[in-house]
């Protein structure tokens, strides 16, 4: 593998929960931002709200991206367009607009020794944080990064081997060798750190389902699968906490 | 503002559309994609195929990112799960896991003195892609990058300002003045290069629409309010292709 410093900033990066009192400058956070701003977006529909007050871990920065048609309005309007685009169109491009800029800061953060984490649900609480920043209909909070100076240190996470990630010419028959093997390295890598044992993190079994995992063999496929097997089964919610943003992806047939 | 090897690299970083004869090595593309790997992922739901076959632009690599549930279906069948979370909630953070791995790809490839170009409309293209690399189902064919080394150079595109894209603690009623000089730097900074010009990339109008645009004045914000303002108003082909992909997003009510 060849290295520089771009691709070392992007092999270090891990998310961090804990963060100094340092507080970063304002020519800190416009350099981060600027970086986000000139990632590769198809339609620049990706704005960024700031918080520096008690932000979640302690950190001094709080991030929360949101898909943005409303400024997209604003010019159309000014060149005598309205938007016949459906809603499920622009958030398709919208989230990939928000997630490039958002990996750039990101990178940008750890090239400049901070680190950061993304928070999970923001859509969830779309309408909460459309109060709490007096965000105008046809924005949408997608996901919101903390960020600041780390306070503490560790290894970055395992992921999969990358013949299970990048498929030439044809996607391959995974073979349950490559499937145990790609768990293998996921489940002993986030285990040799204690992962989920530190954070309390394992999830609830629901319904009849019995316990068979303590923190000694639970790791990131049983997390993960417990997320994808129990919970968000119905879509009403996120349907409803875009609709109050504005974005209709409900169909009427 | 800062900067430093990482910062420089995001803010180099430009669309390519043309390619030397010159062939990434294995170890160069092995490092671009580890790189992509390791970025901060929900739930590692992005998959990469690629083609060194006859690239647009004549590039020597075609990327095909994927939102992959293949894979986590094939891992949580192990550990005797199945999905109950709906595709709306995979796509959502499945999109974000998709554009985080390609936007390290892209800023990995500009520090290795490459280049590279997203493609779009690629969910219009997804069964022809499934049938291409014969994609298992439940693989979202979602945005295709191709890359290689650039053989034009030019300045990076311009963006909107940064007060028009960072917002702290309140999103701000944006003024006439506001959206104006917005606009005015998107159209001024295309214009000075001659980009849709040398592109011949002016959108033709639809319906009874008279054309008032040369390509002296016809730039950024004209030709992003003819997309959003005449195309893809019917969300039915997109939902079509997800479906021949797996994921149903239409809802019965």
């Amino acid at each position: 593998m060849l290295t520089n410093p771009v691709i070392e900033s992007m092999l270090n990066r891990k998310s961090i929960r804990k963060y100094t009192d340092r507080k970063p400058t304002d020519e800190v956070i416009d350099t981060v931002v600027r970086a986000g701003q000139q990632a590769p977006f198809a339609a620049q529909l990706c704005s960024v709200l700031l918080s520096r007050k008690k932000a979640p871990f302690g950190a001094p920065l709080w991030f929360t991206f949101c898909v943005d048609m409303h400024r997209m309005q604003l010019i159309m309007a000014k060149r005598g367009w309205t938007v016949v685009e459906s809603d499920l169109s622009v958030l398709l491009v919208g989230i990939q607009d928000v997630a490039l800029m958002a990996e750039n800061m990101v990178i940008a953060a750890e090239s400049l020794g901070m680190g950061s984490c993304f928070l999970g649900m923001t859509p969830y609480r779309a309408e909460r944080i459309q109060n709490k920043y007096h965000l105008p209909k046809r924005v949408f909070p997608l996901v919101e990064l903390v960020m600041g100076y780390p306070a503490e240190e560790f290894l970055p996470r395992p992921r999969y081997p990358l013949e299970f990630t990048l498929f030439e010419d044809q996607y391959p028959e995974l073979t349950d060798e490559m499937v145990e093997s790609a768990m293998r390295v996921m489940d002993e890598g986030y285990l040799a750190e204690g992962y989920y044992h530190r954070q309390k993190a394992k999830i609830k079994l629901e319904a009849d389902r019995e316990e068979h995992f303590t923190y000694r063999d639970y790791s990131w496929t049983e997390h993960i699968s417990r997320k994808s097997g129990q919970w968000w089964s119905d879509p009403t919610e996120l349907l409803d906490q875009m609709e109050k943003c504005g974005f209709v992806v409900r169909t009427k047939e």
